[in-house]
């Protein structure tokens, strides 16, 4: 019976994609490629006030597929599930099929 | 007979929930159950004024189930109880069921 | 024939009230107990310049009780007595009965 | 089946061009005519938003030569391709022949 | 001879006021009663520019007593006289009788 | 066949003067008089936005005589030739016959 | 044939005086005498843009006798004599008989 988070300013709630170590045979597949280390958006923050006072909205939406970071985040679990916040301006980008 | 606290600026009092180390049948929980560091907002400040002389409300208000970080805060004791105290900058998200 | 202080910008001149560590009866009261660090304040500043020119006063006031943080503060002696100035962010909140 | 990378922000991927260090007959170059450390810009974020909040586009754009710093930069691999991604105010120069 | 010092900025020049570390009757005071740090104010800057381009004069003025920080501040050297160098910022408060 | 850089911001790509370290008649300097630091401006970015979204251009220009800082710089190489980039704030002034 | 230095931004050329260490009857002076570290102004830069693009102009004017901080400033070597760059904000005051 996980709850649910509504993340404060400009954070993102993120669910680390995780890269298969094996092949679906059972091979197993050199480090390198699970280097790419992405997520999908969970949920995201109403944004921060600029200077001027004006909400800047965070610059990715629920469901997009995002590159992280190597370090940075912070570990959150919502019932069974492990998650990460992260600033939006920590994200690298978004990635599209 | 605990005096109140008046939150200044943008800071925010927090009652930590102390999550249960056992279950009710006395079993221990393993140390990954007790991760999430939640509490429950006590007072709020009236927030801080920004370059442009506005006033900035605090994004969390009394009553509200809040996400915290790992670190940081300040522990504050009134009458029996102890709190602590959060800029709201700090604080990760709000938890809802 | 103390000197009496104005504080500039946004300081606030606090009377530390020194928790007792004794009961009435001279019992020693446990260490945890003498926790809550608060305080008088005697005087405060006239505030400090926004960066559009704005005066914003202080946020607290003369004779309020207030809490403050476990370090900093400085260390100032009129007459026989002694006292502590901080800057208003630095003050954590108003008590109140 | 490379995914596609849209930076987010003042972010540039940049695809470096790494320079022969054998001549085409084989000779080995000295050390030093390696060190032009150019790329050519792959994509490019939207901008960030100044403190009036204007967009301020990126300073680079799709198809561009540039020159790099020699440190920083976070590698990203998409598919079987290396890729760095660059904040544009990191980005020395562009290169024209 | 002494030449005389127009400080720049928000810089003020003080004359510090050395605590006599005997009573007149030659007893020892003990070393707490030199705590107050106090000077007189000899002359002032200009004061600074803020970010709108306003100058905002210096918070004390010539004659003011003045308490000053522990640490801080520039030894200067006029003719036969030492003085120290300020910001107005580092200047705690200003002393009435 | 040197590639040309056009700098990005308010960098200035410098071609350093290198002074000769022995007279013509071949009597070695001492390296006091090795010590000015100049060079002549190739290229200049287009300068940098302020907080207002103002482009502030660079405040030297192409063909300048500038003094350079002792440390700081980036080592570029186009073609044979070895050339630094600056900030522009970075560099001390124009040198003038 | 010395060159002229035209400084940059809010940068001062500055002559040092050096006080001297001996008598004209060749007593050496106390170390203490010799500590105020004055010097003249030989150029100074335009000024810096503030954060609205204003041009703030440089707090010191050629000719002026200033008094230096005793770290800081970059030595410079015009011809055969020494000089020394300083921000202007970084000058103490102005001396005056």
């Amino acid at each position: 019976m996980a709850r649910r988070l509504v993340p404060l300013f400009n954070r993102v709630l993120v669910e680390k994609i995780v890269p298969p170590s094996k092949t679906n045979a059972g091979i197993l597949l050199p480090e390198k490629s699970s280097k790419l280390n992405s997520g999908k958006v969970i949920a995201v923050g109403p944004g921060i006030h600029n200077k001027e006072g004006k909400l800047i909205p965070v610059a990715v939406k629920e469901g997009d597929s995002v590159l992280l970071p190597e370090y940075g985040g912070t570990e959150v679990k919502l019932g069974d599930k492990e998650y990460h916040l992260y600033r939006d301006e920590d994200i690298l980008g978004t990635l599209h099929d």
